[in-house]
């Protein structure tokens, strides 16, 4: 069982999507687990998250002596290693779909990511939305409502209990609410189910107290 | 068995990075299925794409009714529906090592893939190697060197016999050929591994004859 030889690196809670995935799916999962903060930007980063990350970014997770970095390796790792393949939908369909959904997460929708960095204790409308950044927010909903319309049946996430995919889309939802973007009624369920989740109050808890105040996160 | 009802849409050979990815991984693997080639940029790509790949990028993948979309869960979906999990490797600590590398290549290397776009048939120096592309090539070059010394000892490849990481690495490894960047003896014999692989050559060889040529692939 993990726990004191687990040990999850993270970066600002306010600031941090990436950090926020991996440490999410833990929580939800009741995975034991030290936490080490290394806030953005400071000299405490730069010196010491060469030790936990070769890729020098967070998140990163040590379990014993295996170090695993990257948040979606890390939740692939977790799923296997402590929740028996529960972080991903059983049947080989569903869980292909969750896969392909966090993948396009992984490695897209810069022009959302750039215009609104995640920061959880903003409420402003973004000034000015423009065409990448609409395209991103709609392709964003059309995940959601297609995930929770095909798959989403025995819950309220996108393929019904909580899992990776959930963990992967909760730091674009907290920028759809921080920015104040336009969303319907049925994408605000999905967001308010997030916000439901005891690990994500939790975080939300600790960033709020957070003293560091970063003005390009 | 796979065949008929698989079919891999992928982009120019010459030009699509992503789509090598999981091409390479089914070719060597022996799995078969229909390519349906959609060059970039091309009307029949804007009119075709969508039914095909709900992210409209390529690669996607079609096995029966079912849609997989993007490189990596195309490539977690083939080792589990094909390869008996043989496209990672077997023990759970390499295993979660090559999800890192993958996962970094994945989201990562902005720099060098932005100023080294994917073109096979290009044999050109770089003009200017700046810093951000510098410490990206470096980055790639120490992930080759860690994997293969670590994990390395049964075969040329990063986690000694071939899978999903060589795969994810062998599009950077052709820019690194493309625009004669350098690298050491070591680094060239793990790229002439990845050449002599014959899903490479007939890659390779595909992309000589295409036509199409894009200024800004």
């Amino acid at each position: 069982m993990p726990g004191a030889d687990v040990t999850l690196i993270v970066g600002n809670k306010n600031y941090s999507p990436w950090s926020l995935r991996p440490w999410l799916l833990l929580r939800e999962f009741g995975v034991a687990f030290e936490e080490r903060r290394l806030p953005l930007d400071t000299e405490a980063f730069e010196e010491e998250i060469g030790t936990y990350s070769p890729s020098r970014r967070v998140p990163a997770l040590r379990h014993g002596t295996l170090t695993v970095w990257d948040s979606l390796a890390i939740c692939e790792y977790a799923s296997e290693t402590w929740l028996g393949g529960r972080g991903w939908p059983a049947a080989a369909g569903p869980r292909a779909v969750a896969r392909s959904v966090v993948a396009e997460m992984h490695a897209g929708f810069e022009a959302l990511r750039a215009a609104c960095a995640m920061d959880l204790r903003r409420r402003a409308p973004l000034e000015r939305i423009d065409e990448p950044v609409r395209r991103d927010l709609e392709r964003v909903l059309a995940i959601w409502r297609d995930c929770r319309a095909r798959f989403g049946a025995d819950g309220p996430f996108l393929f019904g209990a909580f899992g990776i995919a959930d963990a992967f889309y909760a730091p674009v939802a907290t920028r759809i609410v921080s920015y104040e973007l336009p969303r319907e009624a049925r994408d605000q369920k999905y967001i308010d189910a997030i916000y439901a989740l005891p690990g994500m109050q939790e975080w939300c808890d600790a960033a709020a107290l957070e003293t560091e105040v970063l003005d390009d996160p």
